[in-house]
């Protein structure tokens, strides 16, 4: 551990489950990664301190001040301290000043970067507004439509460096409380969806009848029941018909439209697969850290 | 306990969660009634014989065989024996024999009625059939479509004698799921739905934009976060949003058509209101206890 006299600031992802953090050095370079499992939603306000040090102590130089600048759920208002949401349309970082977080260890200064809203439609992002902004550091003129799928799928807007407006749809999270507690859960597989056949034919239904998913939902059950529908294509049918209506919702968003999907990559092979398969184009983004990159775009601009 | 010598047969039904039994005597009246807690989710197949014991011992003659006719999930794979589907078209009684049921207690001939299933759509059902018979008993001509809402809501084309169709929606699982698991349980009320001006205003979203549900489902997160929507409109509006989805999809069977509500005395009313304030028009059923009804009928069939 010969880094620490070396950390210029640290930037930091912190969602409801993890903290992830990089310490950068001269010239903008990562030298260390870390992360742990200390996420929010597991943290009383006054426990943020001693997790970040706990995770970062080594890395901060013991004769300065180092500056950690931090994105997602820690700003919530169940958090270390509320930064309150920017409003949409505004550019996703910068939108709204970064809020100092109070500490007691005089090696750090905290700030917490805002969520975006929207109201009518109301909706609230935290997070992936700096991965968007991470996005737009390499594509400033990007004008198009950014997905961002997980437990809550953000669909995004971007123009002029601008978040135009978004909508964030349940699909992520209904698909696990329907495996893991429904009556569907008899009739899943635990290990995989690997059933493309199956997920595109349930892709084309969820897409074709959104009004009848909650009958072609519990058709599952009866499928596997009498029709011996085997459990990786009975899971794959739940995720084509949940993603399917999904994408029938938000067509305003990825049809004729410039389309990029930022997440993991099987979900994002899979919803560019979707959308390929009714008729749009998407990719995937090109750099993998956009949280890191959000991170250091916010900390170049000007201190609010 | 006067009453074991005058005991007939008994009529049961036996569900997921619970266990009901009529004790019927002379002249076909009922003159006990029994329910424990003792479902079929509870039960190995040789626990059956000992909780109807339990529950109806004191109601058994000691010198005769007695008669007892199970519906519900008691005939499920999993259950005291499995009672084979009826396919549809057919009767909702007696469109398939009924099985009996191994024991050994000598004063006990136990028969579990089929449910019923469909293929092109698969659909299931193993209860609500008995309900329907009972429903046919009094209205024998009808013409039109019962629905039963509940965890999962069984729509049911009806006409001849016979159940021609049905489909089963997943409605009230997901809103317990939502309501228990997910992010918006944070914005719920645990104790009631009551704002009728919020129900209705998602009913109508959820009616003419089913495809935007995952959508709108996530929106009563920021709603309340930001716009301060209350608990209880909070909860209105997840119903709303799942039962006009719901309503969207069984369009076919509801509207245009003579409907009748079969259900909770809550879930009855919400659903008739619903569909009246989309323009159908429904009924709630005369007979509040139609599983009886239908169970009888259902012993007084030739026997299989």
């Amino acid at each position: 551990m010969q880094a620490a006299p070396t950390t210029d600031w640290i930037a930091a992802d912190w969602g409801t489950s993890n903290l992830r953090l990089w310490a950068i050095g001269p010239g903008g370079a990562v030298f260390a990664e870390r992360s742990s499992a200390e996420g929010m939603g597991g943290l009383a306000p006054d426990q943020f301190e001693p997790a970040l040090l706990r995770l970062a102590e080594d890395l901060l130089p013991a004769d300065r001040v180092t500056p950690v600048l931090i994105c997602g759920m820690a700003g919530a208002k169940q958090g270390w301290i509320e930064a309150p949401y920017a409003q949409v349309p505004c550019p996703p970082a910068g939108g709204g000043a970064p809020v100092l977080a109070p500490t007691e260890d005089a090696r750090l200064s905290v700030r917490i970067l805002p969520g975006l809203c929207q109201s009518g439609p109301a909706d609230v992002m935290r997070g992936e507004e700096t991965q968007i902004a991470g996005f737009l550091a390499n594509e400033a003129d990007f004008d198009g439509t950014l997905c961002l799928p997980g437990t809550h799928t953000k669909w995004v807007r971007v123009a002029g460096g601008q978040v135009l407006s978004f909508r964030t749809a349940m699909t992520g999270e209904i698909f696990a409380l329907l495996g893991q507690h429904s009556v569907l859960r008899h009739s899943l597989s635990a290990d995989g969806e690997a059933d493309e056949e199956a997920f595109d034919a349930a892709l084309a239904t969820g897409f074709a009848a959104p009004a009848a998913l909650g009958m072609e939902l519990f058709s599952i059950r009866p499928a596997s029941l009498l029709e011996g529908l085997a459990p990786a294509a009975a899971t794959a049918r739940l995720s084509g018909l949940l993603i399917g209506a999904e994408l029938a919702g938000a067509q305003d968003f990825w049809q004729n439209r410039d389309v990029v999907v930022v997440g993991s990559p099987r979900l994002t092979r899979r919803y560019i697969a979707a959308m390929e398969r009714l008729g749009g184009t998407a990719r995937a983004a090109q750099n993998p850290e956009l949280a890191l990159s959000g991170l250091k775009a916010a900390q170049l601009l000007p201190q609010g």
